[in-house]
């Protein structure tokens, strides 16, 4: 028997992501966003969905860019603080000790010590309500060094990367492997 | 130092999700996709990216709206064999077991066995390339009693969704909590 919840912002697992962006004068922030992921495989596009309250909504309308970095456990403090503090006041970058690095392909910013990132270029906005559904056209997913499998992929057991729960409203790492895509269902 | 992929759909966790719609005779089908989440949250919207090739696209298309589930770690191998096979061909839900249900609030069904469903109405679709995205109003989400926590809201360690690696094409469930949202930022 299932239980009704009405219009909810439910998923069990939604992505810890960091928007980077430049404001007018150039200065680099950092954003947290969990509504977002991937949308298309080619071209490859990313979606991220902000208010446009927020300080980062004018940074992507005016640069037409954007960076998804993907934190790893290890920051989740600093992922967590990324969404709590507006870029209007501080410099969430030096506040966290983040150093920030121009995208090689688009006018955004992101930080040198997260593990992943995606530079996107904006393609699409779609106004949605409280949210602007931005869609970004990938230019580029780069990794650490420190972070690739043997075959020279990034490896999720070595990013670590965060979840959250809308519901609870809580962080966590990924857990034990339950198999490979397109496989184990063939049985 | 980061090492640069290009344009790919990576990303280290994304959600794996059963859609549900029903085809143009009326037969329901699931269709397991990663490329969807959260984009609005007043209203509350979601979205989930379909290439028009799949069976499923017709069926949003045609009956305006979609379900969204949310299957749990034990159904893994129902999960992706809902993304190997066609529903063109077979009759998916009786294939893996599952009992469809029509939603309460739209035209399109749910596996009654899968832990946490959305009910989504069509309100947008935007043609990206190989994928088309579609983003669906959120009338109702619903999950079952048994994984409802002590304050009657899902509790993900119950419902114990299943992320999945596009790099890696690996299926993994979540690990421990890391800490509560927008707190273990303050310090």
């Amino acid at each position: 028997m299932k239980k009704s919840f009405g219009p909810q912002t439910y998923l069990p697992a939604t992505p810890v992501l960091l928007v980077g962006t430049y404001d007018k004068e150039g200065k680099p922030n950092l954003m947290t966003a969990a509504w977002g992921g991937i949308c298309c495989s080619n071209p490859v596009c990313m979606t991220v969905s902000l208010r446009k309250a927020t300080y980062s909504y004018s940074g992507i309308v005016e640069r037409k860019a954007f960076t998804l970095g993907v934190p790893s456990q290890s920051q989740v403090r600093e992922a967590d603080y990324m969404g709590i503090v507006s870029g209007a006041k501080v410099d969430k970058f030096a506040e966290a000790g983040l150093h920030a690095i121009k995208g090689d392909f688009v006018d955004a910013p992101y930080a040198e010590e997260i593990p992943f990132v995606v530079e996107c270029e904006l393609v699409e906005s779609l106004e949605l309500g409280l949210h602007t559904m931005f869609v970004g056209k990938v230019m580029d997913v780069k990794a650490d060094e420190s972070v690739l499998a043997e075959d020279g992929l990034p490896d999720v057991s070595l990013i670590k990367p965060i979840v959250y729960d809308p519901m609870h409203k809580i962080y966590s790492g990924l857990g034990e492997s339950l198999g490979k895509g397109f496989s184990v269902g063939r049985k």
